[in-house]
């Protein structure tokens, strides 16, 4: 957390009088915390959460639910809510500066940059008129879908769920299609969470099916991409580039090949984060709603379901 | 001029066949091609245009015209026709990924890439809801002020002329005013040509006036800006980010402290050229156009008015 972010929090907390705030690390936390603790705000270590013996409700930090969701063992009377709508707008945001960069070769400039080297590198792509695919069409995925359709993309979504009143998607295919559609993308931007069934989604065989021009960006979880084999296929020039915002493992350790794989943008885990002021606000006020909400007795927003994973429709 | 772009204009040439051509460099011009050239489809040396004896037109690969309006002693007998028009989608698409990579702190993850090191930047900024200074609101400037304006930007564009009908722009002054809305800028995107007017444009007091949170991003003439002005004001962080593609002088010489000036993020004169498709799409569909009309006797598009250096209205 920033510290504009926990100054904030702590301001909306502190307006809510019928409650009693402490604001702790993980490490710092009681028995007594254990005790009388009703509503976390946090993005706890799954294995904690049976400590709580009071817990009713988890706000998570994060738009992802992995280790918490299909089959964590969540305490069954707790209501766990995420952050959906929190971060569609930054992310985007870093996806579309993602794409860009690698498409004006800023690696490349940046490169001779440091090494005082003026110098044309060539061929360069762009996003009006390319064809898009967009792997994962919720708050992220849509707010990228919107972004790249406006810069004169073509988008071709691909998701869970195909409910047929999908925004800013030219083409909407399910999960099953994706394979299909691969070979026709521009630009492959994966927002999707990290679950079993996502788990190495993006393998040897599904980049070897992209485009060799093709560029890869991943803001999902590292988990759903064999890093290995996407270094395997940026070093042969199956494909042009990649833009990760996560990998597997995270961090990436040192000396990690990923690191220096040429055509490859590393980013720590920041497309998220709090550290947009409009992520802040967004953040903050799906809190209040449901701190009202659950003082109030109503139902909560943003209720993650069980099985799939996802915030409930 | 690419390898691609060569033989893309080779082709369009070779079906015009009523024209004698030859392709030749500057520095391979005989006496017989100063005594007989009619039209010189180039950037030439504005020095060497009156060796021409029956030149009649000179088309230009560039938009900017300096070295050859102005005063510069062009020949008074040859039409000047630019290539406005050719870069206003790739160079408005290097800005924009200019203007987010600074925002999302890039060079810092590229640097700290470099170095295996894992750790969040801070705070970042978006494009949402910023105020964006369109500076020059020309093909170029039109095309990154609508892109802009999509992803949320608020819009103040800035020109030598307000005609009142400037698309994609909320608020719209002419250059008088430039010092008065500096100081509520976000970003300011200079794109205009480079001329007298224009010369250190942007210098010591005008980065003065910018907030220091501010990006600014040149596209235009190197020479419009003072260049060690600039770096002052990236060192002593009253100005957070910019991003060049010309400098001055231009190319950059080895040892300019430009190079390595903090969250200076600078590319080689490379967001035009004729490295995307679409660039030379458009080029020569301008070059079509008006070679058909050279042809007929009809007036050619894309006149240079010799008196302010720009395209005729």
């Amino acid at each position: 957390m920033t510290e504009r972010f926990t100054r904030e929090l702590s301001a909306l907390l502190a307006k809510n009088e019928t409650y009693d705030v402490t604001f702790k690390s993980q490490d710092a936390l009681t028995e007594s915390d254990f005790e009388s603790t009703e509503v976390l705000i946090a993005i706890p270590s799954p294995e904690i959460l049976g400590k709580f013996k009071q817990l009713r409700w988890l706000q998570l930090f994060s738009a992802g639910t992995n280790g918490y969701t299909q089959g964590a063992n969540f305490p069954e009377h707790v209501v766990l809510t995420n952050a959906s709508g929190t971060y569609g707008l930054t992310i985007s945001e870093h996806m579309l500066a993602m794409t860009l960069s690698m498409m004006r070769k800023f690696p490349v400039y940046m490169d001779q940059q440091k090494q005082e080297i003026w110098k044309n590198a060539g061929e360069l792509q762009s996003i009006a008129g390319a064809t898009v695919l967009v792997h994962g069409l919720g708050d992220i995925g849509g707010h990228f879908a919107q972004k790249v359709k406006a810069l004169g993309a073509h988008v071709i979504a691909v998701k869970r769920v195909v409910y047929g009143d999908e925004a800013y998607a030219d083409e909407v295919y399910d999960e099953n299609e994706l394979e299909h559609v691969l070979p026709r993308a521009d630009v492959i931007a994966s927002s999707v969470p990290g679950t079993k069934e996502t788990y190495h989604l993006f393998d040897a065989t599904k980049f070897s099916l992209m485009k060799s021009s093709a560029i890869f960006i991943n803001v999902g979880r590292g988990e759903n991409v064999d890093l290995e084999a996407l270094c395997d296929a940026l070093n042969t020039q199956k494909l042009a580039g990649a833009g990760l915002d996560v990998t597997d493992p995270e961090p990436l350790p040192k000396g990690h090949r990923a690191w220096h794989t040429k055509n490859l943008l590393l980013t720590p885990h920041a497309s998220g984060g709090f550290t947009l002021a409009e992520t802040r606000r967004r953040f903050l006020a799906i809190l209040q709603d449901n701190l009202t909400r659950f003082e109030t007795g109503r139902p909560l927003n943003n209720v993650v379901d069980m099985k799939t994973g996802y915030k409930k429709k």
